[in-house]
Order: C-alpha cells, then sequence, then structure tokens
C-alpha cells in the first residue's frame, strides 16, 4: 500500500485505462499479511489483559480526535496501525478482563471474529434473496432453532414454517431495540384492529422496563405506563391487572402487556406465566423481553428461570448478551407466525410480497448476515456447552453474593435471579445503623465516587445503576452492579474486586472531600 | 475442539472447579490455525469468482435448512466447516464478481475485513462511554470528517464542536433506514413546537422516495405524500409547492420535506438547492437521502453532483454502500448539532444525559464500533483515491449507457446522474414502432422473464425494477437496473453482460412460451 502510488493513480480515472485497475488493485488485491499479523497480536494481548479500565484521564483522551480532515492522500498502513497503537487500542473498554464485571458484553470465542472476516468479505444483504442466497434460508434456519428453543411446538410444525415464504418466525435485528420497537409495531396493529386507528393506547410494563419501550412509545404515540416491582425487583401481576383496569377505565387501549425475562438493572425475572394468561384472558398482545435473559433457554438445568416465556406473543433475545456472539444479532420471535404477515412492507425495486425476501418483514433494511454467527455458535458450543457456561455463570454470581453478603463494608441491594447482581459499599460510619433519607444520599454520594474512582484506578471494573430498593423506601439510591458473563472470571478475580473496592474506599473515607 | 471433551465438561459447572475453566479454554483459547486458514481459502475464492449467480434451483438450497434442532453436543470444527463448504458457500450471491452489477453492495477492500476481526474481538458497544472508551471520540471524529466534507463549516466550528458532549454533529445507524426514521423524529419533534402534538402532519418527498420513509411515517403516524417526478427522474419543485400549498389548505403540517441524492432505483438527484430554500422559506425540516449518494462529497471532481446538500437540515449517507466499507454504516448528519438534542433519550444504568455517551442520540442502543471501518476507509483510501474511484464508476456507467443506445435489441430508460442505470430488452418483433400500452404489458413481461433466467444461467446479473418511464406514460413498466459499483468491472464485463443477456433473450423469443 504504497501512498505515492495513489497519487497517480487519481489522475486517470477510466477504467478502460490502466489506473482504473490500479485503483481495483489496491482497494481489493494488497497483501494483507502484515496487517493480518498485526490484528492477530493486538486480539492476544486484548485477550489476555487483566487490566479492567480505563488509566488515561478521558480529557487527554479525547483529545487525539479532534482533527475533522480526511486525508487527501491514502497513508501509509504502518502509520495507520501506529496511529491506532497509539490512541485508539490503548484506551478501549477491557470488556475481556475477568475483573470486569460492569456490561452485558464478554468476550466472544475466537472462532467468531474468524468466521466475522468471512462474513465482511461475502458482504451478503438479508434484506433480499438476490444479495444473500443461501444466507436467508440460514437467517430463516437459525430463527426455526431458537423458535423451538421458546415455543417448542412440534416437528411437524417447525417443518411446515421454518421456510415457509410467506410467513416468519422470527427476524433479526442489530439489537434489542429494534426487536421490541417491531413487537411494539405488532402489538399496536393488532389493537388497532379493534379500537380503530386514531384511538389512545398504552403499553404497560413494570418500572424496570428497557428504556427502547420508551423511545418505541414515543415515536408511535403510545403511553408508556409504568407498574411497581416487589421487593425482588419482579412486576406485581395485581398492580398490573389494576392498571389495566384504570386504562379501561380511560377509554385507553392496552396495546400490549411487557414481561422482562432479565432486567437489565437486577436480572429479576417478571412472573412471565401470570402475565401472559392475564393478556390472554384479555385478548391484550403480551411481549417479553428477554433480550439478556433469553439466552437461558439453552440452558436445560436452568431454563425453568423463563418458565412461561413459551406463552408470549412475542420474544426479544440479544445473540450478543448471553449467546456470547458480537454485537449485532437482536432476534424477534412470534408465538404466532401469522403476526408476522401483519407487519410486511415492500418495495418495486427491492423486497417483493411473493418473494422469500427476509426484507419484507423488518424494520431495517439492509443487514449484514449476522446470522451465521448464531449458527456458528449453536452448533460449535453446543446445548451442552451452554448449560454449563450458564450454570457456571449463576454459580459465579451466587459466589459473589455470598462473599458480598459476608463482608461488613457492602450491602447486598438484590437477590439475583440471574447472573447480575448489585450491592453498595457502607461507609464505616454508617454501618450497623438503618440510615434514614439524608444517610442513604449520602450513601448513594460515595458509592458514584466509589465507582468512577475505581474506573480510574482501572485494575477492575462495575457499573452503577440509580434505583430504588425496596426497604429502604421509594428514593433512587446508586448502586453498585456487577454482570457475571466472562467465563473466565473465578472466585480470584471476584474477591479481587471486592477488596480493590474496599481498599478505594477507605482512602475516599480518609480523604477530606468524605469530610465536608 | 474435541466434542468428547465437551460433554464431560458440562457436568461440572462450578467455575472454582476445573471444569468451569475448560469452558473457558474451549470459547476462548482454543487454536484458530486450521479456521484461519479455510477462512482465507473462502475469502479468496469469493473475491476471484467471475460467476455472478446462483446455480443451483433455489428450492433444493432451502431444503438443506430445514432443521431446527441445536445440536446437544458440539459439532466438530470440521464438519461444521464442511457444512458451510457444502450447503452455504455455493449458494451465497456473488456480489464480488465484475459481472454482477445488480444491487447497492460491492467487494470490500481487503484491509476492512481484517480489521472487522479486531473489532470483534475488542467487542466494544459505543451505546456509552464505559464500553467503548475512545472508540466514542473516533466515532464523534469520522462524523466530524464527513460532516465537514457535508456542509464544510470552518475549523473553529469543528474544534468546538466535533467533541463536545452537550450535541452532536451525527450518528451512526445499523443503515440509512433508521438514520431516515431518526430525521423523521427530529423533523417531527421540530414541527410539533409550533403544530402541537395533536396535529395532523405530512411529510414531502418524490414518488421515488425509499420504503424507508414509509416504515417511518407509518410508525410515527405521519402522511406520506409523493409528488411527481420530471423525465429525468428527479423530484418537480413546483409540484413539491404545490403540494406544500394542498397540505396548508387542509391544516396539516408539512413536517418535512425529502430530497434524494441519488434514487434507489435511477441513481437520480433531486433539486438539492431549490427543495432546502423552499424549506427554509417556510420553516419546514428538509432532509436530503443520500445513502447512495453522499459518498460522491469525497470526489472533488464530481461532488458538484450534490451541489445544495450544505443547505439541507439533516442528511443520511450509507458508508456500506459508496464508501466501500462493510453492511451496517449508516450514518445521519445534522447541520445544526443543536437539534440532535431534540431527540436525546437517557436511562439510568446506561446512557447517562451529563455523560458523553453517543447512545443518548440514538434510536438503537447497544451498537457495534463500526466508526472504525468508515475511519480507516478515510484514512487508507483518502479523497484522491475514492476520486478516482467514482470517476471510474461514473465512465464505466457511459460506457455502458452508450452500449445500451448504439444496440437495437435495447431501449435505455432512464439518463444516468450517477453510477446506476435502467433499461430493457425489446423483443424483435416489436422493434422500431412505438409500444402500445398492451405492448409494454408484454414486454415488461419478457423483461422480467429475461431477468429471471440471467440470474438463474447465473454468468452475469442485473436486477429488475417496476417502474413508469415518462415516455412511455404512468403505467409503470419493468426495468433493468445496473448499478456500476465494483471497480473491478471492466467494459468487457459490461459488453459480457450485454450479449449475454441478448443470448438468453434471443432463446426466450425462440421458446414456445413466448408465443402464447
Amino acid at each position: 500500500m504504497a501512498s505515492e502510488k495513489l497519487t497517480e493513480i487519481s489522475q486517470h480515472p477510466s477504467p478502460s485505462e490502466d489506473a482504473g485497475a490500479d485503483v481495483a488493485d489496491y482497494l481489493l488485491g494488497s497483501d494483507l499479511s502484515k496487517l493480518r499479523g498485526w490484528v492477530e497480536a493486538r486480539s492476544a494481548s486484548f485477550l489476555r489483559s487483566a487490566d479492567a479500565g480505563e488509566r488515561s484521564p478521558i480529557r487527554r483522551v479525547r483529545e487525539k480526535f479532534r482533527s475533522c480532515e480526511v486525508p487527501d492522500t491514502a497513508m501509509a498502513l504502518d502509520d495507520y496501525l501506529s496511529l491506532l497503537d497509539q490512541d485508539v487500542l490503548p484506551h478501549c473498554s477491557s470488556l475481556a478482563s475477568p475483573r470486569y464485571l460492569g456490561h452485558m458484553t464478554s468476550p466472544i470465542p475466537g472462532f467468531l471474529p474468524e468466521l466475522g472476516r468471512l462474513v465482511q468479505t461475502l458482504n451478503q444483504n438479508v434484506v433480499k434473496m438476490e444479495t444473500s442466497g443461501s444466507l436467508t434460508f440460514v437467517e430463516r434456519q437459525v430463527l426455526g432453532m431458537l423458535h423451538k428453543e421458546t415455543y417448542g411446538f412440534d416437528t411437524a410444525f417447525y417443518d411446515r414454517r421454518v421456510q415457509d415464504r410467506d410467513s416468519t418466525l422470527g427476524l433479526f435485528a442489530s439489537g434489542g431495540t429494534i426487536a421490541n420497537l417491531t413487537a411494539l409495531r405488532a402489538a399496536k396493529q393488532r389493537a388497532s384492529v379493534h379500537a380503530g386507528g386514531g384511538a389512545r393506547m398504552a403499553v404497560i410494563g413494570s418500572e424496570l422496563m428497557h428504556y427502547s419501550f420508551a423511545k418505541g412509545a414515543d415515536l408511535m404515540g403510545l403511553e408508556l405506563r409504568r407498574v411497581p416491582v416487589d421487593e425482588q425487583n419482579r412486576m406485581l401481576p395485581a398492580a398490573l391487572e389494576r392498571e389495566i383496569e384504570a386504562c379501561e377505565a380511560e377509554g385507553v387501549t392496552v396495546a400490549a402487556l411487557i414481561a422482562i425475562a432479565g432486567t437489565t438493572e437486577f436480572g429479576s425475572v417478571d412472573p412471565l406465566a401470570s402475565i401472559c394468561r392475564l393478556g390472554q384472558a384479555r385478548n391484550i398482545h403480551v411481549h417479553v423481553d428477554a433480550a439478556w435473559g433469553g439466552g437461558f433457554l439453552l440452558s436445560p438445568r436452568n431454563r425453568h428461570i423463563l418458565a412461561g416465556i413459551e406463552l408470549a406473543d412475542t420474544v426479544t433475545i440479544d445473540g450478543h448478551k448471553q449467546l456470547m456472539v458480537p454485537l449485532g444479532c437482536g432476534m424477534l420471535f412470534f408465538r404466532d407466525p401469522e403476526v408476522s404477515k401483519t407487519i410486511m412492507h415492500h418495495a418495486p425495486y427491492a423486497v417483493r410480497p411473493n418473494s422469500e425476501d427476509q426484507g419484507r418483514f423488518t424494520l431495517e433494511g439492509t443487514r449484514p448476515a449476522t446470522a451465521i454467527y448464531v449458527h456458528a455458535a449453536l452448533h460449535l458450543i453446543g446445548k451442552s456447552v451452554y448449560d454449563a457456561l450458564f450454570s457456571a455463570s449463576l454459580e459465579r454470581t451466587r459466589i459473589m453474593a455470598r462473599h458480598i453478603e459476608g463482608m461488613p463494608e457492602f450491602e447486598l441491594t438484590s437477590r439475583p435471579d440471574m447472573n447480575i447482581l448489585t450491592y453498595r459499599y457502607i461507609p464505616e460510619a454508617m454501618r450497623g445503623t438503618t440510615p434514614g433519607p439524608a444517610d442513604n444520599h449520602r450513601i448513594s454520594r460515595f458509592n458514584v465516587a466509589l465507582q468512577r474512582a475505581q474506573r480510574d484506578k482501572g485494575d477492575s471494573f462495575v457499573s452503577r445503576t440509580f434505583r430504588p430498593v425496596s426497604r429502604h423506601g421509594d428514593e433512587p439510591l446508586a448502586l453498585l452492579r456487577a454482570v457475571l458473563l466472562n467465563p473466565r472470571t473465578t472466585e480470584d478475580d471476584i474477591l479481587f474486586l471486592l477488596r480493590d473496592q474496599v481498599g478505594i474506599a477507605r482512602e475516599l473515607e480518609n480523604s477530606p472531600a468524605f469530610h465536608e
């Protein structure tokens, strides 16, 4: 990739001259062995790193990315890789570290980025058969496989439906947000049949609904109503029933009930069966947001956590969370594939009504063939390893909860249904008594400072959230949030993280700012 | 990856035992050299192939993807790769063939899938700083670079805005559809300030508007009004003005005017400056959908095609179309970054209002760091090579148009503004006269059959669409559509494709079905 040559090339635009061929060769024919070695080394060092965070002050990193000039002449590859080495890679989040327990991303199995190179080279566009060929069928097969894990219909059902061109068992989306939006769209269509298009409509879920529902409700002109959760952070069906009745009394049509199978903040699971039965009895669409928890369906020993999901009208599952595939693998499933027909779109040049095009069903248009990642993961990991993986994650969560409960410095603030837990640090002066509102406010400020200091120190990481904890009343409290997803995290890592926090907290407690 | 071992592993779930470590090693520590060699060979053979299509009857391919069983035990890697070799790869679309001129995807420069492996290994989530670190700044820098190419404000503007945490110059989305939806959302917010939330609102664009606007209008309860195009497939500003006045007379608020910079079907460019001035005069949001054409901004010799785009309130550009990066790189730009504040969202555990998180502005939540592909392309290709590339594509398009006009078998049905053209085959018996409606209907049926037969033969490929051609009246006609994007396509490939079509057409003309 000699940049000298490219200046010459750009003088000769015609494809019938040599220069056109030179451009093509430059773009498509370069020797990539050097780049490959560099990628290999950087990938390995990222995966090996035990650091969990960011050491450089973010302000200093930001300054490196101010220039808005597109280079006239191509940069030499070496120079570009140096730029990545100096300014980008050292300041990425260390999601692969076994001591980074903060968010819903984990290191992914090495075979997936390898396949990713092929997926990107093939560059198939699954909006349409003509641009994706067999990948359209792969996508439908993967959706069929996970539909079966979710709903468990018989073989005859899947044989008839999995490749039926008139409907679909589900669809891929860039993420859970677009999947949830699409579910709301289907629910609104269904409700409109009875209520008419102009009716006031509401969506009801717990106060822990993902913010994608707020986005969707806002876009679609639906009211979003939130009902309380119990002390385990699970929706109260009685409160849901009251809210449905309130809607009826106000002349508001309830378009959908949302049940959560793994809340983002606590990993708690709503009573799925009760909520689904309530929806069925009243002919209201029930959507289960299992973006986080859906993967547990692949764990025979643990799928009971999701009991009742098979009654939902639609279900969202994110492959890129618990199935450990790269980002960009949201999925939506329809219990009754006929429902997919209510959200069909087509265009004269692209997706056609009588085709096999999956683009007829998706809110998105052009999409990459991310289904291949889920296909590969299901085949190369298999249910028994997923089972071991989920069991180990739950065990890790229990171990962490036990350690938190055993340490006087911490208060466990949620009992985990899945592999997420929350807790907070209690400054020494406040231990042993029940904190009042002013104390809790102070403890919250302390935990925000603690989480920031831990992130900046960079040896371990948890995230934080801001939510009420029932035994402390209705005021939101700052909570530390651990997501136990990384298969490499050991008990030692967990202890390291907790002790790291205690150490940082003691320093904070001794600082003058704490005593102001 | 011995599957025997995995069955054992799954018996021992605890992470404190060896088995937990075994699962981690299996998933994260496998030797990937064999897979890497396989990916390398398959990528190279895909890029080398001159075939343009699908030879196996689609029905037979579909049958291979019926099983909905998730394997209990992991499949051996060799077996899985055989599956891909036998059932998947031979039936992909040959988008890299220089004789595949059908859709808006092309082979992408080899360095991008290599970097893709690193991007997927890092698995950074740009919804939030805490999960993406420097990649958030990279994303904002790339948006700044392309904002500058679009709007061309001065250095002081970019220096102040590019990394300003309170607003954004643009955002990344999975594709043009989500970018266009987001533009509609911003436009609706602006119109609601004057009209009130409950007002009837419309979006006006030409009849060639992308179907994402129909999706967006449907979601958001906006009326979609389509105005006619001229014989060059460009919107008529006079017709737009009449439609705005009709809306006013009906008490409908016009929320947005849509101008297209590169229609999907013809590559035609609406009169951007006139439409933008109309919007400015009436205080209506103007959105330019430059998903296809926006890349031309990087071509100094050809960017005049987009003159006026700098007056638009918002602009959509797809990196994965003309900028040659992998699928999944839609972008939206705001002329005035203050507009981005009107579509802000946040959530307690994720994106926070006073953070640097790009997730505050996006309809999507979790997103991969696709910005790195555009960043790498802008640096490693550079403006001079993009200039050569776009000039060569336009030259190729002119060459193809000249050949079509020079062959009695074909009728050129659109004069290209960009690198897309349409034409149709005229069966011998119908040449030399002006076809009436019945003739046109017959010619359309013939061209549909021709496109299908060419696709099935698999030596070359164009797509088809169904649109009126002004000199033939208002009835839609089936048209062949060529997209000239592949830098490897030569004049010989173009001639090969046209002669291939003539050969197939003659066979069809001689078949008994034609004479029925």
